[in-house]
This record gives C-alpha cells, structure tokens and sequence, in this order.
C-alpha cells in the first residue's frame, strides 16, 4: 500500500501501482469524468501513470491552468498527426502548449502551409480526436530513438535526443502516432472536442535566426464546440478592439518610419484626449498636496553612475550622448526619480516641511529591441505620470494609504472596477538581497498591507516578489475582455535616497534619511490609452471622449441654427461639432456610430421651429427631441455620475 | 575747393584741407560743440582730419552709436596711459570699444590690478582727461614703430605691427601718451567728464587659449558726471533684477551639477508659473483654431538628414545616440518642425482643410558650449511654445495677420508695451541664395510687409537678412531698464515642405505645395520667463504670479479666521497662503515684500469682528479693511485689466 496525501491534506492508502485516475475515481465519479491531468510529487504525471510510492497528489480538469496545458499540448500531438498525414514528409521538431493554445514547429521542406489548408487540417485531427485513442507514455533507448529519427532524416529531434541521457528517453503514442515526448498528456484524444488552427509563422529553430527556418503551427483546441465558438468571438472583439486599429480610426496618434519605431506621435485629438487625462490627475494630485515640477528629458552619465541605473542597465539602454568640443556624456532619462531627488536635493528640509511630493508627467526613453516594439503598449518613448513622495519613515503608513486612495479614485473614474492587488515583500530566507534596516523593512511592509486591508482591496501577498530597494504595491486589472493588464504601481524605496544622500533635519535637530515613495496610478499615458481603448472598444468615459456630440443638420438651410446650438453647446463647454458635409444624415450617422460619436444631434424643420435637438445615442437609442438646455443637463449628470472630485 | 555732400543730401563747397571740425563750425557753433567724431565715405575719420577730396561726410555726436564709440575708445587710451604710469612696466596690447563702454587688455608682468586699485586708476585718468589734450594721429614707419616696442619689450604690439603694411601704420598722441593706433578719436581729453573702471578679467592674447593670459580692464565714460550715475545705478538695478537671483530668491528653478549645466529643474513654484503661461497661450490658441500635438524628443539621424538639418548643425550638436543592439542613430531633437512635418504627412488634405496648425510644447535641446551657459538665457534644452502653421499661398496674407494679432495679445498681456518689430526680406543682389521661387517670395515678402502695416507695427525692412527658405518677421521689445530683446519670431519656409515632399489636393483636383509658417510668441519658456523677471523684477502680472496674497494673522488665536479667509479665497480661486510661523508681523511683511507677494492680508482682533481683512499693498499701499468679496473684486478687476480675453 501506498499513502497519497490529497491538497487538503487528508492522507489515504491506496494499492501500490494506483494511477491518479484510479484515485479520482475512489473520490467521485463525477471528479473522475473530468480529470485530465495530474502532479506527483511536483512532477506532471500521466492520469494512467501508475504510483508506486509515499506521496503528494494534484489532480486538474479543464479549469486548471495545468489542465489546459495538458489539454493543449496534447491536441498539439493530435494536430502533428494531421500535418504528418496531410503532408508527407514534414519534419516535426517541437509542439508545446502555450498560454492560449498549442503551436507544433514544422520543416516542411518543399511544401508551404497557409490558410487555405487550415480547413483540412482541422477536420482530419478532429477525426482522429473523435477516435477516442489513449495517450501512452513507453520508455525507449537512446539507440533505438536516435535510429527512429536518422531514418526518417530528422535532424531537429536527433539534435534534441543527442542532447537526452540515456535512460530518460519516453515516447507518447496514440493512434498510428507516435512521438519523442516527456509526457503530461490528458487520458485520450477523444476529449478533445473542437480544434482550430489559428495562424502560421515563420520560427527559427531553436530561435536562433542562425538556424533553419521553420513553420509555426499555432492552434487552440476546447472540450466543448460552444467555448471554441467564444473564443473566437472573444479574438474578433479584441481584434476589432486593437487599439493600433482603434488609434488609427478615432485618429489619435499615428508613427512615422522617419522619426523611429516605437516613437508614437500623437495626433491632435490624441493630444487633447491625453491633456484631458493629464488634467484630471493633476486636479486630484493638487487636491492630493502634489507639487508638479519639470526637469529635462536627459541627465549626465554621473546623475545615473549616482542613481546606480547606469552600472544596472546602461549597456542595454540608448548609448550615451556625446557632446562635440566638451568631455561630456549624457543619457536619456530613462526613469525621473533621479531628477526628482536632485530637486530634493536643492535645499534642506525640516521633518516638518514633509512629505514633500513632488510630481512630473516625464517622458522617459527606454531602448526595446524593434520586434518587441508594440504598438502603444511595447514603445521606445513614453510619458509616466510619475510622483515621488519623500517622507519621514513615520508618514509612511499615511502616505501609502493616501496613495492607494489616488490609485482608486482614477481606477474607478475610468470604469475599471475588477481590479486586484498585489503586495510584494521580502523574502525572509535571504534577508542579505535587501538595502535598509529589518526595522524599516518591517515598517513599510506592514504599512502596504495595512493600508490594503483597510481600504478593503481584494489582494495578495508575494514573498520574494520585493524590489531589492523596497516592497511594493501593483495593481491589475481586468478589462472588458477578461484579459489581465498590470497597472499603476506603488513602491517604497530606501535605495535611493542613500545614494542621494538625501536627508531632513529632524525634531532631535540630527538629519535623517527620509523614505521615498514612486508612483504613477496610469503607469504610462501611452499604455493607459490603449488599455483604456481596449477596454472600451473606443467608447471612451463620457468626460474623456474626442467630441462628445456631433450636430447634423438635415439639409443646408438648417446649418445656420445648427451653428446656434454648437455655439450654446461651446458655451455650456460640451465638445461638439457639425457635419455639415454633402452626405445622407444617414451616412453621416453611420459614420458618427464608426467614429464613437456619444450622441447625434439632428436638426430639422420641427426641432428649428420649436427650439429643440433630435437626440440620438451611439448604439443606436433615440431620447427624442429636447431643449439644448436639456441636453447639457444630461451630459453634465451623466459626466458627474462617473467623474466625482476626488 | 572740395564738394562735401551732407547725409540730408545737401551738396556744399569748402577749401581743401577743411577738416570735419571746419565744416560743423560752418553749420552752426551748437553743432560744433558736440560733435565728437565723423565718418568721410565710408571710413572714420578724426573731427581734425583734413579732407581734401570730393565725398559724403557724417558727423557723430554721442548721442550716435558711432559718437559714444570714438568716445569709449578714446577713454580707454586715457585709462591706458593712467595704467602705464600707476603700472610701471604694463604692456599695453589692444583696448576697443564695445557695447558699453571699453576694455584694455595689459600684460602687467607679476603686478596685478584689482578692485582696490580702481580708485587710483579713475583719480589718474579723471585728471589726464581734465587736462584737455588734444587726441593727434601721425604716420610712423614700420621699421620705427616696431623699434618703439621692441625696445619696450612689448612683444604683443611687436606681433600686430608685423601683420602690418609699412605706410599705413599710425599712432595717436594725448598728453604724454601714445599709442598704435588706427584711428576715431573726439577731439581732446576734455570731454570725458566721467570715468568708471568696472572690472577685471582675465583673457587670453588673442582669444587664443594657448597663448598668453593678460588682463582685461573693463571701464566705461561719459561726458556728464550725472549720465554715469545713472548708468551705475542702471547696472545696480540689473543686477538687483539679474533672473539667476530672483530664480533662485522666489524658489522658481534650479541647476543641479549632477543633471548638468544648461539643464534647468523647474521647482513647484517655477513649473505652476510655467504652466500657467502655456495654460494662457494655449486658451488663445484654441480660439485661434491651433491643435495640440505631441511628438517624442528624438527622432532618427535620418529625419534630419531629410530636414536638412544633420547636414548644416550635425558636427556641432549634441552627437547621435546609439542603440545597443540594432544598427540604430537617433538625435536629440533640436526643434519640432521635422517632427510636425511629420504629423502632417500622416494622412493627406485636400485645399478645405487648410490651414493646419499645429502647436506644442516641445523641449528641444541644442549643444552650448558650458562656458556660454547663462541662467535660463542661453540653455542646453529648453521649451519652445512652437506651431507650425501648413496653408495654401493664398492663405498666407490672412494666416500672418492671425498670428501677428496673437503676438501682439500676448505681449499686452504681459506688459510689453514697447517693442518693435523687424521684417527680414530677400538680398535682390543675390537670387540664388534662396529657396522658391520668385513669385512665393514677392507673395511673402508682401504679405508679411501688409500685415506689419495693416496692424500698425512700429517696423523696419532689412533686406538680405531672410533665411535662405522664407522671409521672417521678429519682435524686439524693449524692458524696463531699457535693454533690447529679441522675443517671438514668425517664419515663412518653402524648403521644409519640399524637402518632406508635402502635399495637398487643390480645387484643381492636382498635388500642390503648402507653404509653412513657424511661428513662437514667447520664443522658449525658458529665456521668456527669465526676461520677464527681468523686466518686472519679479513682480510678475497678478494673474500670473506664485501667490496672490499671504495672510497673516496677528496672533495665533486668529488662526482658525486666517484659514477662513483662505478657503473663500480658494474658493474664488485666488493663490493664497498663511504665513503662521512664530514671527511677528512686521518681520513676516517684511518678507513677504521680498517675496513680491502683491497683497498682504493682516487678520487681528477687529478684522475677525467685523469679519474684514486689512489690505496692504506690495510696495507699502495700505488699503484698509475691507470685506473678502470686495477683495475677490479687487483682484478680478485687476487681472481682468492686464489680462482681456483673446
């Protein structure tokens, strides 16, 4: 008999040689339908593979992150078969699941593979899946795997199995397939319910762009037809919520081959939509006892050798700026909190002028290598709406949840409201990774998780996860995806103001270290803007949208009262503009739904006559016709209803 | 008898010989007694020299920049010859007039000159002046003029007279003195009534580093004793004034040896004030159909190779930065327009849509070299409040009076009231130094010289002083110590949009050029902040001053009425404060009025009863007691009166 001991912790003896499923089944039934993969002892197991010692158990379904990756990596074995079958001679090297989905990286040597085949491929494995066949792990020798692949000229797996100790070599068999495999498989392929093949591209082997070009196979597979048929749904609302496809439309920021990659240039409603999310922050961080300030967007090579940045990442940075007659090296700023403690630094504080916090939207530069580059999520210049608050090691508890206040009030005047919270802390078996005293360590640490607690954030806690300089506080949200972005960050920092020697003379009259905060509730302008395009498909927070009302008047004689409503609506400061061009109210409405216009305003015979405006909302809902007194009304109650002051 | 012609063009006859003194005294005796020095065609001549051919004659006094130039430079040989006798051993090497007053530059061996020996010097030269001797030229010969200063030892004048042709070498005497000389003396000594030596510096011989360090004695005259009390007490006002004082005095910006010289950090203080000057310009501009952009403050070698620029300022800028691992040269931008260009390329026009103006404001950088820094006035990187305006030919003539009409509004706003303003137009001598053709250019050219009149500027044409893409014109005003600066410029350029080949649709269905106009009312930020402190000495207009007004109150139990007072202050969203340090009353005015806070509010005992402050003005004003609304008035209608809408 062997003890299994289950993730609750409850401890039960089994026959020796029980596989996992043999154990789920002993549990229920209904556990036993659905499990599809399994950990012993920290290592992915088969669900048939049989257990022969003491030891700990995890079973997974389908809503496990390990269930969906055996899942995936398994329908890659079922989708090799099918390319296999469907194209002779293919060579395969690799197919592993990935974070949606499964690739299989193929040589397939004359033949070409493109969407047109994607049809055939799909049917032939989910023929093969219907067939219900068993995954089977079996061990083989080195000499008899290495004969397999040489024989079949198969370059990629002999490399990998050169590579492969003799004795640990396994193959995973099903139907007439068969392939060099580690293992980690769901029981058999019938549970595979729906395959698509998603995309190909091409893939260096091994990555290394040296190597042989090869074609990527990308697929995601479901245990259901209904979740295929979602998330391809869900894939053709994120495409048509691309905020590169989004920007371009709505005409908000464009880049240019001249200026550089990663470079965006913002466009004049970009411009105006970000000074409008530049302005509600500064109101709140006025509010807040923010001070702004301005420094440069470069600093010399010694303000980054002080800040430690340079011996840290200046080879993977912008090189440094030469000056022609002088011998002088600058950099570009890559971060401002060395600027912001130089400011600090400029005269001397007394415990009683602190916190000092001092604010900047500062566009920093980072280098990223250009395949990285995406959009404005992955960019090469960028602006932080970054502070950094120096306090006494006192303030820190109040200043944190003065923070997390901010952080809130500008999550949720954006309308994210799934958000989570991550607190990062020390990892106590190494306490020699950190700077600072224990005392300070502990002081900041309990600061970031009493103010979570108290201002009730859904949070976790990541031992080992602290900067070196600090613990730290990052929110996440989701967006109307469900997808997962990280954003706004609160971290402590004892680093630099050490290395600044910075310091404020306290009550005892001796000068003390004071303790900095960084934070920027957006994290970047750039990245912000297109999670919030993302997240709201264009339909931008009432408050925040390019024009919130566009005035068509229904023939050219109305366009003189159509300029007496948009200028009352100037007036009333509601963003509005007419159309007057020579098109159909129809197409112009069409249009106006395209461009995310909130509200149409038709203006006609009746609504001239009695002083009124046809409303119609984006999406499609009719208000009628109203005063343009009215209509403000609405607009203002529907911006305070989201926009509160902070 | 010789044809002397008069700058009146008026032709008279004299007999040969007649020296410029003869013909003055044959105008009038007044004339006589003031002029100082003269010029025959086109070369400076003594007020005695003897003219014995046909020409044009103009006589100077010193109310003429000539006349105050033959002035200085004869009193620095009067200032050489008191050095040579208090300085035993001295060599004299060169000693010109400049912009105010003179120099010479002394070898004095191991003496030294400092500002203990100024009185001396002064006391010497005062009395060499009074004794009224006559300035004589004489011809020397080359061979006799070098013997004078070998035997002197005095190697400097030995190496100018070897550069010199034998025959044309003069030396002037006065009194016991002289000197290698080419000429533009007053008549004598006499009519320098007053001399101040203002400092010493060291300078290299020939501003060659690697060559001798002499000294420089800086010194300036007059000819009332009165006019260089004023001058002295011009310089002290200046000084009082100097932008690096009151900068640092009102806590508006900083220089940090870490972040390196010319880059300045706007502190709290500074970067409001900063924001509230772009915050009023852009509301301007906003009515003045101008949209915001926002571009990076880099941009590939490439952009400028295609600007041109990297070709004309490339070695002496600031040098390309690097990538680490791609084959990347990107420059720090040193202007907006390639950028803007850019922008404009992004999507194309048709004629309807121009003008397109695009303004921001964009932080450039440009190489100084460190020993030309000055304060906010000559910087690495400043901010310039730039738009580029792209419009049709046509559309010039209009688009030049809009931006005039903005130039001038924002100057009334600030309080320069005495400016001129400068047309740059075509040399006709030399066609192909420029860009365009012909017709543009008399297009332009025209345009710019209408809207200078239409809108009544005081101008002045100088031809040959456009660049070679477009003619320009420039603002000067003038502040209230009286010195020239050179403000806002508005530019005409053919070559930026051929040279990124822009285009719009005309009604002629074909591709045309647009033209641009680069245009800043403030020039930089930077160097207009740091001329407005100048100029006002740091009592910025109301509206845009740091704070409004303090209050203060008289004892601290007048604390809490004092916090009252401040929120409705708030309220009506004046910038106040409270100063309740334990200081007494009279030391926290005194400070405020260091401060140039335009109100001080007093709050005691019968302010609190009658629910009143007690009002006293910057400068000493009281005003009495009078309610907050009244004061909320009082300041609206003074902001209200610098400060109309555009």
């Amino acid at each position: 008999m062997i003890k299994i001991t289950l993730p609750d912790g409850t401890i039960k003896e089994y026959s020796k040689g029980s596989t996992p499923m043999d154990i789920a089944k002993s549990i229920s039934e209904g556990l036993a339908r659905n499990v599809i993969s399994a950990k012993f002892n920290d290592t992915i197991v088969e669900t048939v593979t049989p257990l022969n010692d003491d030891g700990a158990l995890t079973l997974y379904t389908w809503n496990d992150d390990e269930g969906k990756k055996a899942f995936w990596h398994s329908s890659s074995h079922i989708v090799a078969q099918a390319l296999e079958e469907l194209f002779p001679g293919a060579k395969l090297t690799i197919g592993p699941a990935i974070e949606n989905g499964f690739y299989y990286d193929v040589d397939f040597g004359a033949q070409s593979v493109s969407e047109k085949d994607f049809p055939a491929i799909e049917k032939r494995a989910l023929e093969i899946a219907r067939g219900k066949h068993d995954f089977k792990m079996h061990p083989v020798s080195k000499a008899e795997a290495l004969e397999k692949y040489r024989s079949q000229g198969n370059e990629f797996k002999v490399e990998l199995i050169e590579n492969l100790e003799d004795g640990t070599i396994t193959f995973c068999d099903h139907d007439t397939f068969t392939d060099l495999c580690r293992g980690g498989h769901i029981p058999n392929t019938g549970i595979v319910k729906a395959i698509k093949i998603l995309s190909v591209a091409g893939a260096y082997w091994r990555g290394d762009e040296n190597k042989k070009q090869l074609t990527r196979v990308y697929g995601i597979s479901f245990p259901k037809q209904k979740e295929l048929t979602e998330y391809l749904q869900l894939l053709e609302e994120a495409k048509q919520r691309d905020h590169r496809k989004l920007g371009k439309e709505l005409e908000l920021f464009t880049f240019s081959q001249k200026v550089g990659q990663g470079l965006p240039l913002w466009l004049p409603k970009g411009a105006a939509l970000r000074e409008r999310l530049e302005d509600f922050l500064k109101k709140a961080q006025k509010k807040a006892g923010y001070e702004m300030v301005v420094t440069p967007h470069i600093g010399q090579k010694e303000l980054y050798v002080t800040s430690g940045h340079y011996a840290k990442y200046g080879e993977d940075s912008f090189q440094p700026i030469h000056t022609p007659k002088e011998d002088e090296e600058f950099l570009l700023k890559p971060m401002n909190c060395p600027h912001h403690c130089e400011i600090y630094n400029s005269r001397p504080f007394s415990y009683r002028e602190l916190p000092k916090r001092y604010a900047e939207f500062g566009t920093v530069y980072r280098y990223e290598q250009s395949g990285e580059l995406h959009g404005l999520t992955r960019v090469r210049g960028f602006t932080q709406d970054d502070a950094h608050i120096f306090c006494t090691p006192d303030q820190l508890d109040e200043e944190f949840k003065k923070v997390i206040d901010l952080s809130l009030y500008v999550l949720g005047s954006l309308g994210f409201d799934n958000f989570k919270a991550q607190v990062s802390v020390r990892d106590l078996d190494n306490p020699d990774k950190y700077i600072g005293s224990v005392e300070n360590w502990e002081k900041a640490e309990n600061a970031i998780i009493n103010a979570a607690k108290e201002k009730e954030l859904d949070f976790i806690i990541e031992s080992g996860e602290a900067a070196f300089y600090g613990p730290k506080l990052d929110f996440m949200v989701k967006d109307a995806l469900g997808r997962n972005w990280q954003l706004g960050t609160i971290q402590v920092d004892y680093n630099l103001p050490e290395r600044f020697d910075l310091t404020y003379k306290g009550s005892d009259n001796e000068l003390h270290r004071p303790v900095m905060i960084h934070r920027a509730p957006f994290g970047s302008m750039e990245r912000f803007i297109a999670l919030l395009l993302e997240h709201t498909g264009g339909n931008f927070p009432l408050w925040l949208i390019p024009e919130q009302a566009v005035i068509l008047p229904v023939s050219e004689k109305h366009e003189k009262y159509a300029e007496k409503v948009l200028n009352s609506l100037e007036n009333n400061e509601i963003r509005a503009l007419i159309d007057n061009r020579n098109e159909t109210v129809g197409k112009k409405i069409r249009e106006a739904e395209m461009g995310k216009t909130p509200f149409m305003l038709i203006v006609g015979e009746s609504e001239e006559e009695h002083n009124t405006i046809a409303i119609r909302r984006h999406g499609g809902e009719d208000l009628g016709s109203i005063s343009v007194k009215d209509f403000v009304d609405l607009v203002t109650k529907e911006i305070n209803s989201t926009l509160k002051s902070f």
